[in-house]
């Protein structure tokens, strides 16, 4: 039969869209991935919106034990993968896809909003955003300097740099917009290609897309004394602004 | 009271949000932003969805009327406007924004997808795109080349380049793959760069978020000739590839 991809958007249950909320509906069997990013909601109160039951799925299920469970019941009937912003947003999951196509299901997709388009309310331009990255947690013998080096080429090209903050769901571990800048201003300490200095103008965002979203913004050392309060937070460092864009966030430091 | 700028998403009626939907169905008036894109689907779908009547705003609405239409109505009750895709996707709605605030109405944003994630569903990583271009239709004495020079910063960095394709809606014409590749042919005529040839590798998207999507990719010369149906289009020139993005899109192509 069919797997169906659905994005959940970013905020709460009731992001969903009515054509995947009837999808749901429809299905047999509605796994959740719970590995790459959360809502601002319980599990249960998308159980109750949906009227069904809810599979967590962890990553060993999805990458290792697909063939066994989600991928084996959609050759039967149709089966849900649900997945926080959209699925093909910020961590794609075409190796799920290929691997239903290589077994004859058939697959669809269900958009929905994504981080990597939500942060346009900052009222920075998405057109204007260079690569995007992610700042992973440093461990003893991983240290990676990938962030800098693209907010460097962003930079150069005058373009805005959007980065992804480590999420480690199982350990309920949530890096901040102040860790990040802490481990972009060592990666500075090391480098000093004056890429990201105390001065560097940056804008910190939390909880986008929910009601209580915060987005702040100012230079590196001031946002290091901001409380973003709860996850999920993620940093960006502007390119060249246009003044409308200037308005937005003045707008926003404002609220 | 508030203004609630809300996305659409890119297909029918139904990919509005649960929570879009019941905002709606508390405004007393909502507008629809129709110059910038358009879903597959009828306005009156919209109303019988919404249970409500959906008055079309045009770009002069918007952007010089707006203080005696939309904004007049919000400080004294609940109005949406609606926009397809996301509000602060491809085109931002900055501008009604800050207005709004300047009057002291109260701004919600209501995210929903936009082309900029949907485009995923390619396989192409949303990580790995650069700066998005759009390429306008040539005019006599107008005739941009931004587009190139986008293509050109990105493919130095190994990035894909998202080119948005011109629309206009009040003509009821819209751009196709097709003229998009020969237009980008053309500027190459002209520069000779050597960045866009017959040869370079594209990916041509129609009806992005629909159930009768079409990804095709093949080099410049080869899509030229591809018929992608009806509109939206968009054209991708990718940088880099990883295997599972070329997997991705041999899989489309096979469709």
């Amino acid at each position: 039969m069919t797997l169906y991809l659905i994005g959940l958007g970013l905020d709460s249950e009731k992001d969903i869209s009515v054509k995947a909320l009837e999808t749901i509906r429809k299905c047999e069997s509605i796994y959740l991935e719970d590995y790459t990013s959360k809502l601002n909601c319980s599990v249960s109160a998308m159980e109750k919106l949906y009227g069904k039951p809810v599979i967590l799925a962890s990553r060993n299920l999805v990458e290792q034990k697909a063939e066994d469970t989600i991928l084996k019941e959609a050759k039967k009937t149709d089966v849900a993968l649900l997945v926080v912003g959209d699925p093909f947003g910020a961590t794609t999951h075409s190796d799920i896809y290929l691997r239903a196509k290589e077994l004859g299901i058939k697959v669809k997709i269900l958009h929905n909003t994504s981080i990597l388009n939500a942060i346009g309310a900052t009222g920075l331009e998405l057109y204007k955003f260079g690569k995007t990255t992610s700042i992973p947690y440093p461990q003893p013998s991983f240290f990676p300097e990938t962030a800098y080096d693209v907010i460097k080429d962003n930079q150069k090209l005058g373009l805005h740099t959007l980065c992804l903050l480590d999420i480690k769901a199982l350990e309920n571990r949530y890096m901040s917009v102040n860790e990040a800048i802490e481990i972009l201003m060592k990666i500075e300490k090391k480098r000093g290609e004056k890429i990201f200095l105390g001065k560097t103008f940056c804008v910190g965002c939390a909880r986008v897309g929910a009601d209580d979203m915060v987005i702040k913004s100012g230079t590196a050392k001031e946002l290091l004394n901001e409380n973003f309060g709860k996850p999920l937070h993620c940093l960006i460092i502007p390119g060249k602004m246009h003044f409308i864009e200037e308005d937005m966030l003045k707008m926003w430091n404002q609220k």
